[in-house]
């Protein structure tokens, strides 16, 4: 005898109650759910999950939809693996596992979730690099399959999401820039229509009407989210007539590009270029000049995600009350020394003091 | 009436013909199986994954075991990105899934593969970040579980792997690096037991006693795999009482710790101190001065991965006779402005003519 049955005999449980703890049910108490995990960790028991697949019609397995290339998420891949391990945390709780699905290159995002729709191979899922209209978003409402967004969208439906504040940051970073005296801020945002860039592009936009400038539409610099299209937004900057003093960046790997091509022009980034990121990482920590950004908790992140999707599944709802989790995570400002000059009034760059 | 049965009236054939076609068997014509899936996409067949597993015994899904830590990797992300690409463009063959599973961060390593196969979430595994001496390889080898790890491991078995060449690029850039006039060669590898850092370290020693240099355990650096690792690289080499004239980084992303701290101190990375890194990226193209670096198509190793894994697997060996692969893939030197500076037999820095 062994695996379920040994567990009930040796606990001198019902098999059914074993099986519920196990699952993680609420109808368990938190004492026999202990002496379960424990007795079950002792004889190394782990349930064979493809016969309970298709018993209880469940995988427990959460997958999270993750496109490789950072011009579609806008973030980098350290920025996933904090998320990852956030996720991991709950869903440990509850017996879970996470299953990375990376979509092929070359694979259409909303047939990629199709087929993971259609093979079951996860109860819920966690949809990253959200689009500002997303068929994914369409097609897993429709199926009724539960899922959390992480990034907002305008495809309609009652689905939890969170996002990182990008018209926050923005808005903030155009603020600091303005009280630096600056007034021509150049923003460096992703050339395709994932969803941050026009959040974030709103946020700089409506920074610049509450202080009085004009929107220039030359200023929004539209380019890839990586260091090459840093390098881009340099090149586009040093053209203009009337050089910006300031630019936002989307992405903090753009930096690494446009320091290197405003270095290349003898324009010394944070001296003669007032330069803001959006991430703080430890890439912005050692680059020269370090690079003033905002800061958030990935792990945090990826906690948030996993509560907000389990909140939303019949099974375990109730250990989270949260109901319809709609969220903007805040950020917070982390001076270096990428925008330590000021501009005067009448124009002229001045150290600041 | 729906799916196989469909299908196979449709295309009168048989049904085990049908099943055997979608499940990229060898018994059937390309021909056949070109029908078939033809057929099955038009009607939008997709098989039922949980019911097949249980059926056949198997998942149709490969899991990539991944560590978040770049310091257990030596890679970046953007590097499984590219591999994961290549892995999936050969499972697709066959409607085989790949499942990224990433190890939690304060997870052992040893239980998450444990779990993994206890709960058989898969038919077959890559294994990165293999560890000098790996109880992951010893278990799945007991178990019988086929895998293939991504880098060599000292722990016996007859299980395919596949590695970068860090031996032959730690031993051309050391020969470069003495080429160029250079006797005192710092290089920095990671502090802990990551396999491919003994693997690295051993060329550059081959390389040095080829040229009857010493070896110098004080110009070794033992860091973190990361910006800060490269930093404090950058420190150790400046506190030095007969500074390296050279130094070699095995991870790209030293490389911008390394050149703060440099350029911190008024040495200037590429003209006072000849830089090489690992592997060339974005990354190392767009700094100042760009590193020079060795190149590998990522995708590429992702295509050797996956079919070096079939290759060990009953269901899919005959598509892929090429035996137990055990391969070192080499690297192709890509230059940079990062060491283009030589050092006279006297000692006298100058400038590359």
């Amino acid at each position: 005898m062994k695996g379920i049955k040994r567990l009930a005999q040796d606990l001198n449980i019902s098999i059914g109650t074993v099986s519920r703890a196990l699952n993680g049910k609420s109808d368990v108490s938190q004492e026999t759910r202990a002496r379960v995990m424990e007795a079950a960790a002792a004889m190394g028991y782990v349930p064979n999950q493809a016969g309970r697949s298709l018993r209880k019609g469940n995988t427990n397995a959460i997958g999270f939809i993750y496109e490789g290339e950072v011009g579609t998420t806008g973030h980098g891949d350290t920025f996933f693996l904090g998320v990852f391990s956030g996720v991991q945390d709950v869903l440990s709780r509850h017996h879970l596992d996470l299953v990375v699905l990376p979509c092929p290159r070359d694979d259409d995002p909303t047939e990629h979730v199709r087929r993971i729709m259609a093979r079951r191979m996860v109860d819920g899922l966690i949809v990253s690099a959200t689009r500002r209209k997303d068929s994914r978003i369409e097609l897993l409402n429709r199926a009724g399959i539960p899922f959390v967004a992480l990034g907002r969208s305008s495809t309609p439906g009652t689905y939890p999401w969170l996002d990182l504040d990008f018209a926050g940051v923005a808005g903030q970073a155009t603020d600091r820039m303005v009280a630096a005296g600056h007034r021509r801020i150049a923003v460096a945002v992703p050339s395709n229509d994932v969803n941050l860039g026009f959040v974030y592009l709103e946020g700089y936009k409506q920074a610049l009407a509450r202080h009085g400038i004009a929107f220039d539409p030359e200023l929004v610099l539209r380019v890839a989210s990586s260091e090459e299209g840093g390098y881009q937004a340099g090149h586009e900057l040093l053209s203009m007539d009337n050089r910006p003093t300031a630019v936002l960046l989307i992405y903090e790997l753009m930096a690494i590009g446009l320091y290197r091509r405003l270095n290349e022009a003898g324009v010394r980034p944070g001296r003669d270029v007032a330069v803001v990121g959006f991430r703080e990482s430890s890439l912005s920590r050692f680059l020269s000049p370090t690079l003033t950004s905002y800061r958030i908790s990935l792990r945090s992140v990826g906690v948030m995600l996993a509560e907000a999707l389990l909140a939303s599944m019949p099974d375990y709802a109730e250990h989270y009350p949260m109901g319809l989790v709609h969220r903007v995570l805040p950020l917070e400002l982390v001076e270096g020394e990428s925008d330590t000059t000021f501009v005067s009034a009448a124009g002229r760059r001045e150290r600041d003091p």
